[in-house]
C-alpha cells in the first residue's frame, strides 16, 4: 500500500496516469472519498484536423519573460531577473532530492522482504490460476461475444507501436531498396562533407568498393541474429548499414549535410504505410543526446522543414546514457550540462515560444521521453541523497541508471507543471526499463514512469511485479527484439503477464533488425499470438492496451477506445471499437478489485492493531 | 542398403527422383558404375513462354485408340481391343502387389531391428553434433561468403510454398474482403440453386440474417486456435465460413452454380500478388474425389474457362481418403470405382488427348498427387497381399492408409510410363504423410512417394528418419500448421531435421487458417527464422530444398538454381542465384558421401564375410 501510495504521489506531482480503481481504494483506505475532479491527467495534442496546417506558426504564445536556472541539475523557473536574484522560484512543484531517496529506499526494503515476497508471490499465483479458471470457463462466451459484433475484429482494432525506435523504424529490405533508389537517381548529390571536401554519394559508394545495386540484405549487415545474443555492442553496430558508419549518417540521421533529408524520406514512406493501414499507429523514437544545446532546435528544424508529420505517429525523445562518453571526448565537462543542454531549450521554448517557434510547434507532436542504453553495463556507483550533485559529477565514470531517470523525471515534472500552467501539452516519462541489469532499475521507474518498455526483470521479483499488477504501469514489451538480445522467446514473460492482468502491449523495437516481413508490428502480434495460442480477445486486449499506453490525445482515445475510456472496468470498453469482450473486462476489473481490497482490509486491520 | 535399393526400384518405376549420390553409392555396393544415361527423371511441362497461350489446343497429339480396363484397381492399357479380349497388356511396369507387400514388410522389420535402431540413433546423433561443430568452425565464414554475393539474398531467392491447399491458400482477411465485394457488387447475382430455386447472394445473407459489411473474421470464423488443437474434426470444420456450407459452395467451389468463378477469382487474386513478389510460388491442391467419373472434366473446365494458370503457380491434385463416406451415402459400391473415377479420365484424356482436349491441357499444370485425410484415424485393417482387392472392397469400412498409398502410386506408376512413351508430362506421388498416426504410414511412403508433406513422426523412428535422411527425400514442412492441429512450436523437429541434413522445406498449408499476415509463406519462414535462431544460410537453404522439391520444371529449376543443379555437392549449387554457401554445400555432401560410403564398406565387408 505504502508504495501505491508513493507512486501515486509522484504520478500526480508529474501529470502521469494512474488508474482510477487503484487511486479509489487508496483514498478508502484513508478513509476518504475519491472525486473525480481530483483526477490528474496528462494533456496531449489533439491531432490537427484534416485541411489545417500541422506545422502553423499562428496564435503561438507570448513570451512571459521569465528567467531560468539549472541549480542540482534541474531547471527552476523565476518570474523574473530580481526573483532569480533574490533565489525566489515560480510556485511550482520541485522535487527534493531527499525525499525522493527515502521513498526509493522504501520500496527498494519491501522488494527484499521476506513475507511481503511470499504474500506477492502467492497472490501472484492466484491471479494466474484464476485467469486459467477464468479461461476455461468463458473461453467460447467471449468468443461468442466478439462474433457478434458487427465490423470489428482484431484486423481493425486500433494497434500503437508503443516502442520502436525511428532509425530502425523500417524494415531492411526497405532500406536496402531506398539507398538503391538514391543511388539510381542522386548519384551525383553532394551528401557529405569530410574536411572540408565535398562528397557525392557516388563516391562514397566507390570508397566503399561497392554498387548499390549489388547491395543485398546480406552484405547491408543490420539485421540482428545469433551473433547479438547478449551482445548489445555487436547489435548497436548494426545500426551502420554494410557496417559503414557513413551510410548510417547519410541514411539514418536528421542533422547531416543534406539536412537529413533521406532519413525524414524514409520515415515517411514508413508513416504513409501506417496511414494506408489506417489502424496502425508508432511512437517512434529520436534520439537527444545532450551534446549541445541547439539539438532541439536542429531537430525541431528538420521535422518542420520536411513536414513529417503523420496523424498514425506521435514522437517520442530518447536520450541515450552516454554521458560518459561525451566526459571523456571532453565535450561537458559535467553531468548537469548534459541536463542542461537536454532541458533547458525546453523551458526556453516553454516561457518564450515566439523566439522558439520551431522547438514550439515540434513539442506539439512530442508525448514523452525515453532514457536509452544497455542496461546489464554495471555502475560502481549506488544512488542515494548523498550522490554528488550533477554540477559536482565531473568524473568520466557514467552516473548509474537511477541517477539519470531521477534527473530525467524531475525535469520532466518541473516542466509539465510549466506547460500545464500556459496551457501546452505535457510529457510522459517512458524510459527503457528491466530489459536487463539490475532489478533496481524497475524500483526507480515504479516511482518515475508513466509506464516502460520492456520489463523482463519484472520475472524475478514477485513483489514489483505485484506491484506493477496493482498499479497498472503499462509496459511494452518486444519479445522478438529480446529473442535477439536477451531472452529466448519461449522463456518471454509476455503471455503469463497478460495472464496476470498486467498491462501489457506488443512493440517492434527495431525493424530493421528483427523483423522480415513487410508489416512489423502485425508480425510481432502474429508470433505472439501462434506461439502463445492467444486468443483473439486476448490479441485485442493487447491493442487496447496499447492505445491506452500511448501518448495518442484524449480525443483520439474516446475515438479508438469509447467515450468512457477513462472509466474502467466494462463500462470504460466500448466493445464495437475495441473486440475485448466485456466478460474479460468484468474479470480484469474484479479480480483487481478484489486484490486491492485484501490489501485495504488488512491495512484497515493492523490500523486497528488486529494484524 | 537394402531399403535404398528398394526405394530407388520404387522411384525408378514411377518417374521419381532419387539423389545422384546415393544412386552412386548404390551402385558401387554392387561394384557396377553409375552412369549418367541411366538417371530416370521427371517430366514437367515448362512454363509457356510470354505470348504464348497457355490453353492452346494446338499440336494435341492423335488418338492412339488403345483400350483401358481397370483390373485389381489398377489401370491396364491395352494395344486394341482385341489385345484386351486376349488380356495381353502393352508394354508397361505394371505393379505386383506380391512384390510390393513383401518389399513393405523388410522396411518394416527393419524399423523395428534393434542393432538397426542403436545404428542409426548414433549415426543420427553424430550428423547433429557433427552439423553444430560445422556451424561453430564456419558460421562467419558462410556469412561471409553470403555477404559477396551480388544482388541475391534470401528475400530474392526463389521460394516454392511446396504444400498449400487451394481452398484455404488466401489469408482470412483476403477471403473477408473478397466476400464482402461480391456482396457490394453483385448482391442480386443468382449464385445457388437449392431443389430448382434459385437463390441470390442477398437471399444467401438473408437467411444467414448477417450482412456482409457487418462480417469480421471473428464471425468469418475460419481460424484455427486453441480449439482446433488434436481435433482434426474442427479444424475440417473450419472451411465453412460463419459455419455456414452454403458460403463454402459459393465462394470456395469449383463445380457450383457460378461454376467456381468466384474461387477463381480470389485464386487469381492470390496468384497475381505472387507473381508481384516476383520470388514466391505456390503449388495448390485440388480436390478430386473420385465420387464420378466426370470431376476431371469438371475442373479441367473451370481452370480453362477462368483462365487460372499463372508462372507462379504449379497444381497438385489431392485425393481425401474417404471411401467410407462415399459407400456408406451408396455414391459408390467398392473402392475399385473410386480409382476409377480418379485414373481412369487421366489414362483416357493420356490415350485419347483429342477426345479429352481441356483435361489434357490441364494436366500440362498439374505436376503431382496428394493423398489427404486425417492420419490419426485408427485403421483396423492391416494391408498385405492377402487385403482384399479393390473390387472385392465393399464394406463400409474405410482402407488404411497403406492400401491408399500403394492403388494411388501403381496407377500413378503406369500412367507416368504411359505419358513419358508419349512424350507427355508425369506426375510425382506427394502425400501426406507422418502428421500424425501409425509410422508405417512413413514406410508406405518411402517406397511409394516422390516426397512427403509433414513427417513429424520421423521423430518417433530413428531407422526410418536415417532411411529419409540417405535417399534425401524431401519433407514439405508446415510448424505454424502443426503448432494448431498435432504439435506445438518449440517441439517441432525442423530444426534437427535441417541440421541433421534431411531435406526440409516450408509450407504454410491453410493460410486462411493459420496466417496472420498478407505474406503467409514469409511469416512462416520469418517464424521459423526467428524461434530457431536460423541463419541467412539455413534460410536459403531451406528455399533452395523447396525448389528442388518443387514441381517446377527442369528449365525453371535451371534458371533458379543453376544450370547444374542435378549435380550433387558445390558443383550442383549456383550460389549467385540460391545464396547458399558452398561451404554448407560441400559440408552436406561431404557428411552424406561420408554416411554412404560407411554402409557400402560395411556391406562389403558382410559379402566378404568379415561381419
Amino acid at each position: 500500500m505504502k508504495a501505491l501510495f508513493i507512486r501515486e504521489k509522484y504520478s500526480r506531482l508529474a501529470y502521469h496516469r494512474f488508474p482510477r480503481t487503484t487511486a479509489q481504494f487508496l483514498r478508502s483506505a484513508e478513509n476518504q472519498k475519491w472525486n473525480v475532479e481530483d483526477e490528474i491527467l496528462p494533456d496531449m495534442c489533439p491531432c490537427p484536423r484534416e485541411g489545417e496546417d500541422p506545422y502553423t506558426t499562428e496564435g503561438i504564445p507570448d513570451d512571459l519573460n521569465y528567467s531560468l536556472q539549472m541549480k542540482d541539475g534541474i531547471v527552476y523557473v523565476y518570474d523574473d531577473a530580481e526573483a532569480l536574484k533574490q533565489q525566489q522560484p515560480h510556485s511550482l512543484p520541485y522535487p527534493d532530492l531527499e525525499t525522493f531517496a527515502i521513498d526509493l529506499s522504501h520500496v527498494l526494503a519491501m522488494i527484499v522482504d521476506g513475507p511481503t515476497k511470499t504474500y506477492c508471490y502467492r497472490r501472484l499465483n492466484f491471479v494466474a490460476s484464476k485467469f486459467y479458471l477464468h479461461e476455461m470457463l468463458n473461453e467460447m462466451a467471449e468468443l461468442k461475444e466478439l462474433k457478434g459484433v458487427p465490423h470489428r475484429d482484431f484486423y481493425n482494432v486500433r494497434k500503437v507501436d508503443t516502442h520502436i525506435h525511428a532509425a530502425a523504424c523500417m524494415n531492411q529490405k526497405h532500406l536496402l531498396k531506398f539507398i538503391q533508389t538514391t543511388y539510381k537517381t542522386e548519384a551525383d548529390r553532394v551528401v557529405l562533407e569530410k574536411g572540408g571536401q565535398m562528397i557525392t554519394l557516388k563516391q562514397v559508394f566507390d570508397t566503399l568498393a561497392m554498387d548499390p545495386y549489388d547491395l543485398t540484405v546480406d552484405s547491408l549487415d543490420v539485421h540482428a541474429g545469433r551473433q547479438t545474443f547478449h551482445r548489445f555492442d555487436k547489435f548497436n553496430s548494426k545500426y551502420n548499414p554494410v557496417g559503414a558508419s557513413e551510410l548510417r549518417e547519410i541514411y539514418l540521421k536528421t542533422d547531416n549535410y543534406i539536412k537529413g533529408e533521406y532519413f525524414a524520406r524514409i520515415i515517411k514512406e514508413v508513416a504513409h504505410e501506417l496511414e494506408e493501414s489506417k489502424y496502425q499507429h508508432a511512437e517512434p523514437r529520436m534520439s537527444i543526446y545532450g551534446r549541445s544545446p541547439d539539438e532541439w532546435e536542429s531537430l525541431a528544424s528538420w521535422f518542420i522543414q520536411h513536414k513529417v508529420h503523420s496523424p498514425n505517429m506521435r514522437w517520442i525523445i530518447q536520450v541515450p546514457r552516454i554521458y560518459d562518453i561525451f566526459r571523456s571526448k571532453n565535450i561537458i565537462q559535467n553531468f548537469a550540462k548534459l541536463l542542461e543542454n537536454i532541458f533547458l531549450p525546453l523551458f526556453e521554448a516553454t516561457v518564450n515560444p515566439q523566439k522558439n517557434k520551431e522547438i514550439h510547434v515540434f513539442l506539439k507532436y512530442v508525448t514523452g521521453f525515453d532514457s536509452v542504453d544497455d542496461e546489464s553495463k554495471h555502475s560502481d556507483h549506488m544512488f542515494s541523497y548523498k550522490s554528488p550533485k550533477p554540477e559536482e559529477w565531473t568524473s568520466g565514470e557514467n552516473p548509474p541508471y537511477s541517477y539519470y531517470l531521477f534527473h530525467m523525471y524531475a525535469n520532466i515534472m518541473v516542466l509539465n507543471n510549466l506547460r500545464k500552467e500556459r496551457g501546452l501539452n505535457t510529457f510522459q516519462f517512458r524510459p527503457h526499463c528491466g530489459e536487463a541489469g539490475s532489478i533496481t532499475h524497475l524500483v526507480s521507474a515504479f516511482l518515475t514512469a508513466d509506464n516502460i518498455s520492456h520489463g523482463l526483470n519484472l520475472k524475478k521479483s514477485p513483489v514489483l511485479q505485484y506491484l506493477y499488477y496493482l498499479a497498472q504501469v503499462p509496459i511494452a514489451m518486444s519479445p522478438l527484439s529480446n529473442n535477439s538480445l536477451f531472452l529466448e522467446y519461449s522463456k518471454n514473460p509476455l503471455k503469463e503477464f497478460l495472464q496476470k492482468g498486467l498491462c501489457v502491449s506488443l512493440s517492434t523495437d527495431d525493424p530493421m533488425q528483427f523483423h522480415y516481413t513487410k508489416e512489423a508490428l502485425m508480425e510481432e502480434y502474429a508470433i505472439a499470438a501462434q506461439l502463445w495460442k492467444l486468443s483473439t480477445c486476448d490479441t485485442c486486449e493487447i491493442a487496447r492496451n496499447s492505445v491506452l499506453q500511448s501518448g495518442l490525445s484524449h480525443q483520439e482515445k474516446k475515438h479508438f477506445l469509447g467515450a468512457n475510456y477513462l472509466q474502467d472496468g466494462p463500462d470504460g470498453n466500448d466493445i464495437r471499437r475495441t473486440n475485448v469482450a466485456q466478460i474479460r473486462m468484468a474479470y480484469r476489473h474484479e479480480t483487481l478489485c478484489n486484490e486491492l481490497s485484501f490489501l485495504v482490509e488488512l491495512l484497515g486491520q493492523c490500523w486497528k492493531g488486529q494484524c
